[in-house]
């Protein structure tokens, strides 16, 4: 069995954004020489999210404009965890409903993917220097 | 290191239905003769879920009833994808709170399954063919 | 490919709880004596979740009023599967929004975590024994 690994860097301007990561897990499939198997890409950040749906820049502001009426941002003071000092505690709601993590099958060195599937990177508390995770597991 | 890999087709006539997929997965899983890894069971579409839960049919009429409260179909004006031309922003929304993927765990041969873990392909734009991929590794 | 196996068990008193599992997801890893691969580690029962997020009480607090405020545990007889005669529906629809597993990368025989994530059993219809499964395949 191998295994290969790889840190991507994010810094983004806004609170929240999503940004398509897909070409950089091909690019690190393709490092890792794997052709069957499993690849995990995940935040490493609690209030960030990586997903799978479609890169329509309608649907992402769809998605923003649900997220804010399931987990609003505002008023802060709603959140008891920012008493803590914080104000993004809708950040770690908001990453709940998109999820941590995707795991990718890996078919004859390529992403199995249907016809529409990209990947996104999720950020829900912008400004600051995170990271999301590839693991890639196989032969 | 073994793999093995399948795809399971979907033509539902409705726009939402679950169907329980357990048992393709296990006859999938018998055939690949993997004892010991993961199963990873994922939509092929990005309006569609893969997610376990209970086979009771009030279940699934209270996760059809929810899942409208949360990401209504209706008006589909409400939502920018739409103007694409597509009606279905809401299934793109459901399909996140659902999930896409699970993974389970392989032991003996046989799914790692509490006392009611059941898989379900979860549709929400129904009318079209569609997909599900189970892919397995381990030995 | 090595593969280990543990089951965590917990009977919590109140309907909901939050449980932070991490180091007993690390030594079982320990355990195992695997380096380089994944480790899944899932609720076994259909109304409980495993999810990974902040160990801070006042963000807990949050999750649990804003899950009750998507899908309230009263009254009841809402959900069509409480005529059943169960009374956790409500724990059937939070257990969808916060998963039912998480898949972490093993990295030199750790938990290859970003610096504020850890593991934690929710639980959504306490009271009773229930289950957490912890597979671990790598190398």
């Amino acid at each position: 069995m191998k295994s290969h690994r790889k840190e991507l860097w994010f810094q983004l301007p806004t609170r929240r954004a999503f940004v398509n990561i897909t070409s950089q897990v091909e690019v690190t499939l393709r490092e890792s020489g794997i052709r069957e198997g499993f690849i995990l890409v995940n935040a490493m950040h609690i209030t960030a999210s990586v997903f799978i749906n479609d890169d329509e820049s309608g649907l992402h502001a769809d998605y923003e404009s649900w997220l804010e009426r399931l987990a609003p941002h505002e008023p802060v003071g709603q959140y008891r965890h920012n008493r803590t000092g914080e104000d993004n505690a809708d950040a770690h709601l908001k990453r709940q409903v998109m999820g941590r993590e995707v795991v990718v099958a890996v078919t004859e060195g390529k992403l199995d993917f249907g016809p529409w599937e990209q990947i996104f990177y999720g950020e829900f508390d912008g400004g600051r220097r995170k990271r999301v995770l590839i693991k890639i597991i196989g032969e």
